[in-house]
């Protein structure tokens, strides 16, 4: 018999110590929790407000990473964001404040904004981060929530990384992580191969891809190809709601940037449609099981997300061990299902 | 005004110096002239077969490396295809028997058989190989024919690199070059990302790609979706003449390793169909001219023909300096176009 795990009970205040005991315990009262790992960032805010949306989901912990933009406007962003819907009780701890190794590059205010959510100012909350560095509260929360617990990561994996090197348990204490990240079939976008969660800190991403652990990979080939276009962003603004108008009006830049992309104005929806697949809301039309590993040399492949699709011509056998199910079709167009949500929001 | 460049005649035995001079000389008589840089190989056979076929087409060398066979096997098959045409003009000369470092893994017998050309005997003819090696005959005959000379390369590119180093101004002095090799947006076939051709002389493959001449580069994403059938093989072995007869014979255990990859005989077109798009026979649908290097690294990405194809969405722009030529997707089936150059030759 595989030992239990004894943990602090839900809402503690201390980080507990991981017990191995023979002592079967009662799993936390939360029905499904789900801890977010995020940048926030545009495409962040529609994710988390698509995960505050839903009855599915019990968001217990948000954590924050240097990426679109630092850790801590991530955390300011994030909480402002809840304030705007009143869920003050879900706990941001800010994580990671650069990659790995090397220097945070300062984020893409080209892309987000100065201010990671497109330079719109969010009314300013009284929320502040708890003081629980991401990873560690990732930790504790897999404690708590042992065998329960659903990771959302849509920014680079630094946090998470960090989380396995705490307690290398971490992956038999998760029920699953579905991660925005990669690209299979489609080239990247911060290099010819690299997208930029796992780019932007390929170290994190190397280590997170290899432990064992079921990832759900949401990439490029499925977040590129479903788009909002200016007719989602006129129904956000015209909702009369203050989640849906922000989320609105602080898309308005991400659609400027997509102009190179898309030759119109419109946005890729990475994060978002990472957060529903996570809470099991999108059918999935093609959706391997392979094996992922990440090109963390320095040479021109750095970053990329290297998929064993090679058996696309014929159904792709099975391959043994293989733990990541890379999402390459979705049954239908995301958007619709997206609007919805947030106009609930 | 930028120098001419002086050669010898077409058909003089020696190797010319280049010599840079302000006088203008007129071209070599051939017209068409074509060069073959091949591991013959089943599918290398069909291209040679193809080119042997053409009208358009005047075969003035063959050069033969160390791929699918030994470079010795690739120049013996490449002899005795010639000889059952009555085609001994040609002239075959043995290039590199591995790759720039590292051993010659011995080929695939269980793709292309022991033989090279699916353990089919052919009538032994007693041609020989010229003594001049491949990368020689290649920078002789790229002087001869001076802005005219094309090369059609299908297997590892050592020899063309071999010739680059030789002459740096080949560049110049070819016309252009046709290479089957890499994959763009699908997986290789050799590792997650390389394709054999480029990944088994990484290292020759980064510097072919490098140099700055129009490379048109037919990755896998079209040789393995353009497939000949039992219904064209059958076709092959009713035609009467030698040369169908012959190829057909060798698909057989082509047709047996493919199995795996299409759950049914049948077989890619590699090398024909980079042969055919250099002849000029078959329209490309989608084709950018983009940036290439390969990943000549130790990473998990060596051998990659990483390809800049981050337009997709959006037309392609035009990227500064870019001189490759990625084949994406035909017009047409290629199959149906081959066949019936096949049953000619």
């Amino acid at each position: 018999m595989a030992p239990a795990v004894a943990y602090a009970p839900a809402g503690s205040s201390f980080i507990p110590e991981l017990i191995l005991t023979d002592t079967t315990v009662s799993p936390a009262t939360v029905a499904n929790p789900y801890f977010l790992d995020c940048d926030t960032g545009i495409d962040d805010s529609l994710a988390l407000a698509y995960l505050l949306a839903s009855e599915k989901v019990n968001l217990v912990g948000i954590g924050t990473v240097a990426g679109n933009t630092s850790a801590e406007q991530g955390a300011r962003n994030s909480l402002d964001l809840l304030a705007l819907v009143g869920r003050s009780e879900v706990p941001v701890a800010v994580g990671a404040t650069g990659p790995q190794s090397g220097e945070f590059d300062g984020g893409v205010p080209h892309i987000h904004g100065d201010n990671g959510v497109g330079n719109v100012e969010l009314p300013v909350s009284s929320l502040r981060p708890v003081a629980e560095p991401a990873a560690e509260m990732l930790v504790r929360l897999a404690h708590e929530y042992a065998g329960e617990l659903r990771i959302v990561a849509i920014g680079p994996l630094t946090n998470i990384a960090a989380a396995l090197r705490l307690e290398p348990r971490l992956p038999r204490l998760v029920k699953e992580l579905t991660l925005m990240g990669g690209a299979a079939m489609v080239p990247g976008n911060i290099s010819e191969v690299a997208e930029a969660n796992v780019g932007n800190d390929a170290d994190a991403a190397s280590e997170v891809f290899a432990a064992d652990w079921f990832i759900t990979m949401v990439p490029l080939d499925v977040t590129l190809t479903n788009t909002f276009e200016e007719s989602d962003r006129d129904a956000l603004l015209a909702s009369g709601r203050p989640m849906p108008q922000t989320l609105g009006r602080i898309l308005d830049l991400y659609y400027d940037f997509y102009i190179a992309t898309y030759g119109r104005r419109a946005c890729a929806l990475h994060d978002p449609l990472a957060a529903a697949i996570a809470v099991g809301d999108i059918p999935l039309r093609v959706a391997p099981v392979v094996n992922v590993m990440v090109d963390a040399t320095d040479g021109p492949g750095r970053g990329q997300t290297i998929c064993d699709l090679r058996g696309y011509l014929n159904g792709y056998p099975q391959q043994p061990g293989a733990h990541c199910r890379v999402v390459l079709e979705l049954e239908e167009n995301f958007a619709p299902t997206l609007l919805a949500q947030l106009l609930r929001a």
